[in-house]
């Protein structure tokens, strides 16, 4: 049974993500559409790959994920269909590709040329050419029938974050914060542990707060189990999934409408400084 | 495989959508159930067919389409199946459908009589008339076997743009605000060129903004794809695919917690003068 | 076809919903996976209890349910696979399904063991334990072979009414505010009935509001149907589907942010006065 995910900024309250369901089960009856989110901030490229990037490698080889953000259809804008890690990915030409794939190389590149002759009347993207491509797809068929190869899409980049070498202090920045108001900052472990040799401890620094470790896991704040609850509200950075800095607190929840735990907006410095 | 569809207020942080799909699959495994929306305003009938009648014409013929908005059982009032341009309706009569198909015949109308011998115990209508009333269909049952084949349900009427001929002016209203903040309003692509017939030129006015174009999309708005970042922000108003016009901000976002992207509510005036 | 329910506090802005899914399906594409919520308030096991223990019944028997709340995964932290009333359960030993099933015995229960021998490495519960051992269940495997048969979960209590003799007077709290508002207390019908018996009438108050009546539905607010508008906005108590005291307006619905019809909070005390 072929697997078809969504991923978009259509929120539930709206009949597009049912168009894009009824339209594929239409083509295909016996596809089996799972839902990523459809909770994505308006056009926000840069949360949508976040998710995509983390979501996408549970599913089995050969999904096809169909990314409806930012994708209006344009006369002079592609549609492209990326391969990459075994799996299908639809998206138009807007960038969001290469923020997903950062640090992977595509498999193949193709612009999408089914339903290009109806140029002027496609109306919906995801429902005029990310369905009838998709369902393509999972007939098996041939993504070179429904596409022209190309050699790359457009280029976007994450804001990076810099080392200064006179201050020893890596500044970083906000680039997410998760449902539960974690804060995931654009520092990778990677980066973090080549700075680390040579320095004998560092502190992490944002707002007015410092943090001397990095855990590992969300519960490796707890060192003893049988007295859980004297940890909630215990600030602590962990390295997570993605190998980035995140910011959390432990069974802390978000109060007072604040969109994260510390208070902290997307943008805002994090800063790690070595001695 | 049978699709049926739900479309609720019963929001998600609550047993009820669940019960639904538990129940149905209960009684039938191999159904495939899709979500049209359950973040409906609570009764708000108006929403309501503005998503469904959006949203059920993706879904191939045949489809079972549940409406869960308003139908507490009342032993007063009729549960009604209502087939329409090949699709089947299931829901209280409370002048939804009318609002749906308010411009198209239905092919027939039944009064739900199943389970109506339990009348003084059905409990939650989805699950005790309407899920049973779809499982039945869904196996290839004859309405008449259900119900009981009637005439007309109740009425409801959308607010009506009028045609100020002195003035020279449309007065419309918005009635809907979707997910983007996008406000729609219901004045009619067929109005409004009935009435431009004669007239040389048009202003759309509301607050206190005006506009004197209408696109045929949102990125029609976009003449010149290689500068689109200079278009965001642009006030914009088009045809939608409801053919009802809708004002617009090309890729702009709700802030500071406006319900829409020019601050208009529903009921609000929205006019045209012609010149 | 093997159904797999998710309940979770994961909300749907985060790839972790996803990555249940795709894991499931990973390991059995043709798994039927139905959402209950991931709408749950970060950590609140008594709003998970109160959604679970309404939504389940409504599940074929045999159903396997993923409770995916409070399930950080900790060395010192046993996870449970449960069985009762014909269904499977999974959950972190947190003291859930005590409160899911205060009323009810379980048929078995068993410490899961699966993987348990990559016990430092188990990243994220869900899709390291709770899937693998769901999808065990779901291709017919015995649970003994993945678990380890126990005899009790951690107890949690839920806040019990309490009955004042010399005050005549019931004492009992809000613990559940639904998404319409209604307010759900921990006054169940048995304790109200018992206490009944022997007095003539009874009030029920909260803030500065009181009723005298319970009724057994939403709609038997309405005595005549015909003049069905009149009742809207009309206070009333009355007995839910699981036979406990709920307040509700009928056809109110949330404004001003008010969390609640009444502007109770969960907690807050609800009295019942006999005489």
């Amino acid at each position: 049974m072929s697997i078809i995910t969504l991923t978009s900024d259509f929120g539930n309250l709206d009949y597009r993500v049912a168009a894009v369901k009824g339209k594929a089960l239409s083509l295909k009856p016996e596809l089996n559409i799972v839902d990523i989110t459809h909770d994505i901030q308006a056009f926000n490229l840069i949360q949508t790959s976040y998710i995509v990037r983390n979501a996408y490698k549970y599913f089995p080889n050969g999904t096809i994920h169909i990314l409806s953000v930012d994708s209006f259809h344009h006369k002079s804008r592609k549609n492209i269909l990326y391969k990459a890690n075994g799996h299908y990915f639809l998206a138009a030409d807007n960038g969001l590709l290469s923020l997903i794939f950062f640090d992977i190389k595509p498999e193949a590149i193709y612009e999408i040329t089914l339903n290009n002759r109806f140029d002027d009347i496609v109306n919906f993207t995801s429902t005029d050419v990310f369905v009838p491509a998709a369902v393509h797809l999972a007939n098996g068929g041939l993504p070179g029938v429904i596409g022209r190869e190309i050699t790359k899409v457009k280029e976007l980049m994450f804001p990076k974050p810099v080392y200064n070498e006179s201050e020893k202090m890596i500044i970083g920045e906000v680039t997410y914060i998760d449902n539960f108001g974690n804060i995931i900052s654009n520092i990778s472990k990677d980066l973090f542990e080549t700075i680390s040799k040579g320095h004998e401890s560092f502190t992490i620094k944002f707002r007015n707060l410092s943090l001397s470790k990095v855990f590992s896991s969300h519960t490796e704040v707890v060192s003893n189990w049988e007295r859980e609850t004297e940890y909630h509200g215990q600030s602590a950075a962990i390295f997570n999934d993605s190998q980035l800095l995140e910011l959390t607190i432990y069974k802390g929840s978000k109060k007072n409408g604040a969109k994260s735990l510390f208070g902290l907006n997307v943008g805002e410095n994090i800063y790690i400084e070595f001695s």
